[in-house]
This record gives structure tokens, C-alpha cells and sequence, in this order.
């Protein structure tokens, strides 16, 4: 393993905020990285104390995240890359600005809000030569990566048949009747200045579509969809039907309303030699059924795994790996990258196998496009 | 329990047939009902070693099923109801050849090719005052209706999302790029000519159909669907999105190309106060979520089932039940109405919990409407 | 198939029993079979309404199981076999009775209540050379027979260690502290003059030890066991630790107070060269783990089951066949070797695959062994 | 939550160990708490890479854990804590070492070999007034936290059967009757000298010990055991069963012959008033059954998990936390317990909420009996 330091910053992820600990939780479990910098949240109170918390110098907890990109680019020891974990609405400004000043990236999806700014960004990001990744996390559990590889190698032949979908339940309360219980527009994610143009399939719909991708390699080439808003601003529910550059159509669903469903993201390949199946509760299990063979449980950390990814597993078969794990896989390879930068090396493939901005802005388009077709009467709408 | 004798005739089901003989062992858990003639195979020699096997006169083992209808419609001691359980292409002729000699009905589905002859099944059926059933097998488990209590009682509420399958994987050779295995036509149900316009989506789409209609009442207003034929005469693989008559959608995957799936039946009801999830493979058991409230696994011969359905378990809660008895539910349903009738009594709604002429007629419209959707590019097509 | 037709009476089994249902509904499966006689119930008016129910002739609805022995010996046309499906207490008087008139046997187990009495059973039924089943039912699931068949192949080596329950909780309330709620002995299976010295190590625990027996063919040569009575006269909870003659250990649990336990059998049978797993409530699957691989799902009715006894699934894969079809196999085997016998033929092995009366005999054994050893303080007491 | 910094040492923990690197990321997602010192392993080369690679001073990289106890005691900024994750026969010394110079202790399980040192660490320890923790990791799954709550608060009421167990496949190949795969002693686990007189049963079997009487306050009163050798000269699988001080008894088993088992610890509670089951596999999960109501799937991160233990969840329901976050669990009480003596607060029991010194010494305890009991034919041995 690439030794070495690689220092990060933070825009958001204050003490209250979910994402952003897990973010530094991941960043923990490497001790080649460390967390120096930080603008945690406009709350200058919160802020203060956040920095205080980790143990930061105080003169690296910024007010605003501009002044945090100019400072840190001129200091001699100013930080790699910078984590962005703020709602989804600032993506787009804070990475520009980030970027502009030479800082490499590491963004929460979606990207952003438009796929003008998406393109922007991926050809500044480019331009730049700059790393950025955008923390699909999904595609961070070991098993993920060794469902990538059987398929790369054939191990399902070709796909003709895909059903994935993310459902969960947090919003069933929106549903009431009552109108005392209208949208509580204080939750953020609920609200389209914030949140963006849809909820449910940006939020979740575009893990889906990510992680189908990242897996199969499959593109989309088209999209119909249904969105059902029930009286809200956002769509709390949504189906799609997809068709992939090979001809085959996958059917996603992701849903806010549906009782029961947790982080519910089940994805479910069928190809002409066998299928996978694999659920994000039980991460280090893939349900793998080779053509005419009963169907077999794939566990992590098996001596039976012999996919390259198989070694990335930090703990012995048996013993729950969970999400903060995964999170800490996807800034394990951007931190060997930017090592092996540094050292002039050339990252390889698998140092390099995180989601990319090329990826985010895939996922921006995505979801305009279903945004499109829900709205048009469910035609279908090239992705291109 | 109403008692007294029903006989029941047989349509196709000779020995070797699959779903004869489940007929058939259906029938024989009731002793109210019995098997007392056949018109079983065009294959004399077979036919009359069936009759044999069964026990039954040779005089009541017939050539063809017109010669059986009119001469049993004869018989002072004549067959009651027939069942009918031959190929597709044959249904609506011998249907309606026995409901024109006053004999009751219960068929196998699809129940015919054509909403025309649909339309006439129903009309006929009604005109002569006779039963006709239509054997929609799942909607005969014993959890399938504490399920449809449920609903009716509003334990989910108004229901918001439905998420339905059928997959099973037996043609998945079919795929294969090897000329030899082209489609083998020996098997009918792949054969357009007997099995209909519609392969996968006729013979398990109708089920998940059925059923959400069957627990839910809700009725599709229209429907887009993709199919996937992967150059065969027939669809191997189909997504469907729905519109019931709330305004909510369910999405519907068939398949028969979906490896590690046997008869995969699979339906998720989202409600606005809870949810309901079953599985044709492990069908004595119900997860059930109230919003807020963890799932419970609810199974069926529990004291905690109130429903009234849940008195019609012949096991108790532990020991599966399994199809034969879902089958014979059905059919116990129709032998109690045959032997109300008899007796000058009113069957009441639960005598008449079984699938009716209607639903196959509506079975019949889903396929054609599917279809079409898929022929013409995935357009909405109402289902009306 | 062996065809025919064998004829049985019953003793027990009025309309309000449940086992007696099962055991007729298991007959119906099999057009070969029939009920003709029964002596149902000592209540005289619900023993002619089950016989009418039925559809028997009058004169062969006894009002004691010795009339009906001797005249059913008597006809020409008697019963070919007796299903005893009383109390267990009468078991042993019963049997007696129709094997001196020289009718075959069909006997719930417990066989008996005394070692004694169970070893005059065996004598007389060889000496008159006749047939006698024990209804150990879980031994006719396909799958259990599978597993049979892989073992005595070597699919898991040597076997090492077992693990096999079976847990129940509808003796919950015999716990309660509310002395209003004392064990109700109008429920036999409570009854110690009843049930006999062992409630639940006799009515679930000998499921255990006979179908590990017939899974692997070990023989259990000593063992200790506690049981637990909470104050009742039976027992309500026991642990057992059994020693096998190849010199592993099995650990043998059973319990009527395990809280969410149904009829929870579960075995899983250890391997120096793999394993196997299977559990009562989903009886079609078994889990399968050769040495160093995945673990498989194997399920009834795929291809890939090559194993003689799969082909004695009565449906597809993916439909349930449930208890009453396990059942049905043991009837049919017994139909089957009755037949033969009466054409002068040899039943094969696979006709006698049924649960002798020397296996029920060493049932008796078994509960006598475990009264025994939780009564002297858990030491250890042969079963030879 | 209390705030501060508390510095740990290792003692083991070499970058190729596994256990020490588990104990270093449960450290590291705790920003109050920092690995600063350590003697990771005899081999120089490696010790110091370690050091380097953890960004420590060199001078706190030590030879011997003697030296190291000796000088970090004597440095004004010394280490609060040392952390154990030495092989088994080490333990004791090292504890001994660190302790005698003031310095609490976190130590692997199992504590040391003997009784007698074990209750030579419970005196020394209470004697120093220090804190000693014996990383028992199972227990610091929050849902293992709910359980116990909700045991205390009476949620199945008396507790009258246990059932748990402990198993593992990893040593089937020493099964083998091949003489070149005889135990391979490099494995230090396998060699009595290093492991201690029992292996499975130590490794494992004081795992459920432990858990359960964590869950449920039983304690055991007296055990008695088999065990099987299989030709090695320790222990590869074991049955115990056990008697509680309630008057309850308990099966356990573990087993590291055991095909397809990777780390399953499954404990399932029975009280007379519902039953609790979990495993570890799953850890967010847990199956909960009311008397006489369904089965209940409860789920970390939930609203209706009201336990205060709930509150401990890091990450939001259907997101897996994992083995890693479980351990950072019990380092962060100890954290809390110590920075709240610092600061001269009287930590509460929920602080202290880890598994103490005395529960290390009653697991010696545990596995002596286990280990006497099956030396003498399997008596019962009191473990008081």
C-alpha cells in the first residue's frame, strides 16, 4: 500500500450533521489521511466548535468556504483534496471553487443541479487535471467490486434482464392527510431550492442508476418514467423503465413511501449464463446463480472469492463490515491516487476505481431526463 | 360446512399432465367432491388408461369434450361442473360447448386469446346463471386472503405504491446462441398458435394481475409495458408500469429468463398507514409493516390472525400448507356454491371467494394491452 | 407406478381431529388408496357423521376398534391396513389387536409407551410377517430423502457434529403464574396417563432423533438430557446431548415454550467434507456447503437434483408441496409395497421407505432414555 | 458527550496482525481518543514500520511491553491506557506489567489461563482503583445494548430456555485423515502452549458465555460438557449444557468444524413471556416475539427502538454499522469512563457499560469447567 499523508478539508458536516461524520469517519479508518480544515457550517458557533472537536487549529476553521479555498491553496501545507458535504443546492459552487484554486475533490451526490453545470464541472475538473470523485457510496462495499468483476468476466454472459430499486419509508408521515402535516419544509432535502429538481429518484433513484452501471457497465441509452408527488412539491415515489446499449431493458424503482424499506437498495442482474442478486442491509452477501446450478451465497472474506477486489476485505468472513467501511474503500483509492500523484506514479485501474465527476454528471442527467418524461406523459427520453 | 356430492369431469389431464393431476389432488382433499368422467387426451390409448387409473366407468371417459358435454348434460346422474385443463388455444371452444349444456365451468387461464371470445365466455355464463371459475391458483392461498381482509379493513390505508413479479427461469436455454436450441415448438407454451400472442406475459403476468387486483380491488385504468423477445416468436421478459383507478402506479416484472427464479410470485402493497409483502415460495407467511411500527412476520394458523379467512386453515401454523391447498380452496369455494345452489340457498361472499369469469375476461384485456403498449413503443393503453 | 387399489380403515380421526384429517387427506392424494372403514371417535353420534361425511357404508362404522378388527378380518373384502390416530395411550392396544387379525398397520408415533410393549409390537408384526409404519411424517418430505441420499453418497464425509430441534410455543400459557391458568388437562397431550412419561421430548422430541437416524443412518448408543416442567407434571422444555456409534456428539433440542417457535424442526448435519441444513417450515430447500465453497440453496424439482428421490416431487420447483404431500409419500410407499405384495412381488428398497415399527420401537427407547437420565442428574444412559 | 483526549498504547497489533487493527479503528472513529505508543510486535523490523506507519515519535516505539510500561508511566504525557491483542498466553504478564505502573488496561479475551490469574488481575485491579476492559466486542453492538434493556425492563418476562451458540469452519481441514495435514502449530491458536487448555471453547465458547449473561444477568451456576478432539490435542468442537442460578438451563455449542458457519454467534432467549433472537451475521437486527403476537423484525436506527442504547446508533436504520463500530462502542465508554475520572465526575452505568476484568476472569472460569466436566465424563461442574 502507497504510504504517505494526504491531508482533507470539509465544507459541512458539522457535529449535528449525519453524512458528514460518516465522511470522517471513513477518512479515520486510513491512517494514511487526516482531516486539518474545515468550513462545518455557517452557524459560526457550531463551526467553532466542530473544529474544536476534531482538533483543529483555529485558524483552519473557516466562515466561508471561499476563503477556505484561497487560504488553503496558499498555504505551503494546505489540504489535498476537500470533502463537500453540504446540501445539495451549493454542490456546483463550492467544487468550482475548490477546483479553480487547484484543490481535487470529493463531493456528495448529486453532483448538482443542472447538466450544464455538470458538464462545467467535469471539464474544469479536466481541464485541471484534478481528481474528483463523487461519493456514490454503494459502489464502496467489497462485494459490489467483486460483482463487477464476475461480470466483466463473463460469469452471467450477456445481461437480459435488470430490476433494482432503493426504497425506503422516512416519508410516509407527508403522506397524512391532515394539514397540519404538510412538507416540513425545514428538512432540506424535502424542499426543490435545496434539494433540486426531484427528491426521491435524486436522492436514491440515482444510486440505482449508478450502481447498475458501475457493475454491468451498461449504459442508458433511454428512460420512461412515472413520478407520483401526492400533493407535494417533490415526488416521493417513482418507476422507471430503462433501456441499456445493449437492448436490454432494466426496470428501477425507488420510493420515500414505501413501509418497511430502510435504505432498501436491491440490485438484481440477469444475464443468459447466470444472475446476481445483492442488498445493501446485508453487504457482504451476493446471491449468485450460475445457469441450471442452485443458487449460491457469496460471503466476503471466503477463501472461494478469487476477484481481485476479494482483498479488500478488512475483516474475516462473518464479521459485518457495514457502510462506514465501504465509505472508507472509496477514500482509500482517491488517498492512494493522490499519493501516487504526488510520487509521480501513475494511478492504476484500481487505485482509480471510484466514482468519477464524469459519474456524478451521468447521474445529473439522469435524473433530467426523468424529470422529463414523468412530466411529458411517460415518453421515453434519450440519456445521450 | 355445506355437505352432499359434486362431480366434476375433466378436460385434458392425463396422467403425465402437470397441472391435471394438481386439479385433480385438489379435488380429492374435499370429500364432497369427486372425478367422475373425462375427456383427458386425444390420445385414445392414454385417455382410457387414465379413466382406469381413476377408477372411473369407461362409458363416462370420452373421445372428444363435445360428445362428453352433451352426453353428460344427458345423464340424469351428470357431471355437475367441468374442469377444463388444456392448452391455451383450446379453452374458449370447450368452455363454451359446456356452459351451452347448462354445465358449470372451471378453466384454466388465460381464459381465452381474444377479449371478444372473453366477452362471450362472460356473457354466456351469465346468461345461462352458471358458475364459472377461472383458476387464478395464488389468490387461493389461505394468507392471500387475510391479506385482502386486511387491506379492505384499511390496515394500510390508501394504498400508494405497488411492486409486483412473476420470474421464473425454464427458458433460459432459449437464449442460448446455438442454432440447435432454436425455440422448441414441442412445448406449446411457447408456440404463439396454442399459447396465445403472449408467452410470459399470458401465462404468469396474468397471475401477478390477479392478484394485486384480487388484494387490493383496485382495477388498472392503463398500462405501458416493454416486452423482450431476444428474437423468439414469443416474450421471454416484460416490465410493466400500471395505473389503478386511486391514481397510484405499480410496477409489474415478468420473466421467464431470470436465473435462480422458480416461480418467483411476488407482491408489495404500499399503503399510506402501512404495507403487505408475500412470496408464492414461503406463502403461509405475511410481512406486515405498520407505518412506524416494525415489520412482523405474520403466519398463517396463528391465534393473532383475526381475519375470517384465516379459519380456512386445514393446518396448523408451522406445518406448510403449499399449492395443492391453495388449489383446493379454490375449488372447495366452488363446490360449496354448486351445493348451495342445489339446495335452493344463496352462496354468500364467501362461498364466492374464488376467481371469476370476469377476471379471466380482465386477464384477457392486461395481455392484449401489454401487447399493444409493446408493439407500438410503450404508449399508455387503457385498459377499460 | 404399482397400480391397484388398497383399501384402510381408521381408528381416530372423527371430523374434529386434526391429525386424523391429515391422515385421510394424505390417502386422498393417491388414487390408489382408499378409506372404507373407521372406528372415528367413542362418541357415538360424531363417529356416524364422520363416516357419512365420509360416504361410507354404515356397517363398517364401528363403535369399538375390536369389533372392527375382527370383522373387517372377516370380510372378504376388509381392509387391506388400520390407521391408528388416537391418543398415544391406546396405541399399543390398538395395534395389537389388528395385527392378530392379520391387518397391516399404520400407527401415529409415539408406537407406545413402554420399551416393553414396543418390543412385543416388532415381534408380532414380523412374526406375522405384516406391514407397520410409524407416521415419523418429516421423513417423507423429497427433500429429507435427498439429503439422505447425499449422505449415504459421501456429500459431507464423516459426520462430525449435529444440531437438530425442534421448538414449539403453544405451551406458553402452562407457564403463567396465575393459578387459574393450571394446565388444562382436557388437552390429552398434557396428560401424563395420556401422552405418557414425556410430553415434549415424546410428541416432538422423537421427530428428532428418528430423523436424524434416517438422515445420516447413525444410531444414537448413550445419552443426557435435562427437561424442565415448571412446576406441570410433564415436560415442557429438554435438552439432550446424544452420543452417535461413529463417536460424534449430536445436541438434541426440544421445547412447547419457545416463544415465535411454530413447529420449528430444524437438523443441520455436519460434515469433515461439508454440510447440510433444512428446517421444517421451508421444507422445499436445503442448505448445502461442500468444504471450502459457497454454501448452496438446493431446491426440490430443479434439474440439478440428481438424487433418486427427487424424482418424487409432485410439483414444479417453486411450488410448495407442503406437509400434507410428505405425508402422502409415506402412504403411497405403504400403498405401494401392499400392492406388491399382493401381486407377489418383492417390494425394493425405495418401497420400504417408510418409518418401521422397529423405528418407532427405538423412539420408545429414545424418551425412556431421556425420563431417565434427567431423573438421575443428567448421566449418561445407553439407548442399545 | 464528554470531551477531552485519552491516549492509548498497544501492546500487539503489528500492521499484518488482524484483531490489533480492528482495535485500532475502533479507536480511530473516536476523535477523543489516539494510539500513541506501542510494542507491536518482538520483531524490530516490524515494530518500528508499525510505528511509522501510525505516525508515531520513534521513542515511543518500544523493544518490550516491560520497558514500555515502565517508561510511558514515568512520562508526564504517558499513555491513559494500554490496549492487549496478544496471543493468549501472554495476557496475563502483560496486564499484570501495566496495571502494577498504574496504567488501565484493555485486554483481548480470554483474560489469562488459570483462575488463579484471573482473580490475581480482579484484585489488582480494584486494588489500583483501575479501569480493565476485556474486549468482549459482541457486546458492543447496539442492538446486543436494546436487548439487554429490554430483557431488564421484563419485555419476555422470566427467562426459562437459552439456546446459543458459536460457529466456525475455518478448522475443517484439520479433520483431514491425511498425516501431512496434521495441525499446523504455526497457527498459534491451535497450540495448547500459546492458546490456553481449550481452543474452541476459549476462542469462541466464552463468547456466548459472556453474551448471554450480558443479555440476560444469569449467572451460571454449573455446567457440564462433551468435547471432541478429533485426534488433535485441542478441542474443535464442543456442547455444553448449562444450569442458570434462575433454575433455567441453557444449550450452547460451538464449533470450528462447522461447514458454512463463518462467524456465527446466534443467541435466542426464551422467556415466558416472549423471546429475543440474534445473530451476529446481522447485527442491526433483531427478531422479537410478544407472547401470542407475530414475530417483530426490530431494526437499529428505528423510531420505536426507545431503549436508551438506541441512541448509540451512528449510522441511520438499514445502513449496516458492522464489527468495527460495535468495538469502537466499548472503546468509547472506557474513553468516556476515563476522561469523566479525570475530570473527577463519577462515570454512570451507562458509561461503564462494558465488560469488566470480572467478566474476563468468569469466562476462565467458564472454560475450566468445560474443560473438567469433559475430562470426567461429562459430570456437572459448579462454575461459582
Amino acid at each position: 500500500m502507497m504510504t504517505g499523508r494526504i491531508t482533507y478539508g470539509m465544507v459541512g458536516g458539522a457535529l449535528s450533521a449525519f453524512i458528514g461524520q460518516v465522511h470522517r469517519k471513513a477518512i479515520a479508518l486510513d491512517p494514511r489521511a487526516q482531516v486539518v480544515a474545515g468550513c462545518f457550517t455557517q452557524r459560526a458557533e457550531a463551526n467553532r466548535a466542530t473544529g474544536e472537536f476534531l482538533g483543529l487549529d483555529a485558524d483552519r476553521v473557516y466562515d466561508d468556504f471561499a476563503t477556505m479555498a484561497e487560504r488553503e491553496a496558499a498555504r505551503p501545507d494546505g489540504i489535498d483534496a476537500v470533502c463537500i458535504t453540504t446540501p445539495n443546492n451549493t454542490h456546483y459552487a463550492i467544487a468550482k471553487a475548490f477546483l479553480e484554486h487547484g484543490i481535487h475533490v470529493v463531493c456528495e451526490k448529486p453532483l448538482c443541479f443542472t447538466v450544464a453545470q455538470a458538464e462545467e464541472l467535469v471539464a474544469l475538473a479536466r481541464a485541471k487535471d484534478l481528481v474528483f470523485a463523487v461519493t456514490y457510496t454503494y459502489a464502496g462495499y467489497v462485494m459490489a467490486k467483486v460483482m463487477k468483476e464476475m461480470i466483466a468476466a463473463g460469469k452471467i454472459g450477456r445481461i437480459v434482464a435488470v430490476n433494482a430499486e432503493y426504497a425506503q419509508d422516512w416519508l410516509l408521515d407527508d403522506l397524512s392527510d391532515d394539514p397540519s402535516a404538510s412538507l416540513d419544509l425545514s428538512v432540506w432535502r424535502k424542499d426543490p431550492a435545496i434539494a433540486g429538481a426531484a427528491n426521491c429518484v435524486g436522492d436514491i433513484g440515482t444510486h440505482i442508476e449508478y450502481l447498475v452501471h458501475y457493475l454491468t457497465g451498461l449504459t442508458i441509452t433511454r428512460l420512461l418514467a412515472t413520478t407520483n408527488h401526492y400533493g407535494k412539491p417533490l415526488d416521493l415515489n417513482a418507476n422507471m423503465i430503462v433501456e441499456y446499449d445493449n437492448g436490454a431493458n432494466g426496470a428501477y424503482w425507488c420510493s420515500q413511501i414505501a413501509a418497511g424499506n430502510l435504505n432498501g437498495l436491491r440490485v438484481r442482474i440477469y444475464g443468459d449464463q447466470g444472475s446476481l442478486e445483492w442488498e445493501q442491509h446485508y453487504p457482504d452477501y451476493v446471491r449468485y446463480t450460475p445457469k441450471g446450478a442452485p443458487t449460491q451465497t457469496l460471503s466476503r472474506g471466503c477463501g472461494y472469492i478469487t476477484e481481485k477486489a476479494g482483498a479488500l476485505s478488512q475483516l474475516p468472513a462473518g464479521h459485518p463490515e457495514g457502510l462506514i467501511i465501504a465509505f472508507a474503500n472509496i477514500y482509500s483509492s482517491v488517498t492512494t491516487t493522490l499519493l501516487k500523484r504526488r510520487a509521480g506514479e501513475v494511478p492504476d485501474q484500481a487505485d482509480l476505481d471510484f466514482p468519477q465527476v464524469e459519474d456524478g454528471a451521468s447521474g445529473v442527467r439522469f435524473v433530467s431526463a426523468v424529470v422529463q418524461s414523468a412530466a411529458q406523459g411517460s415518453i421515453w427520453v434519450a440519456t445521450g
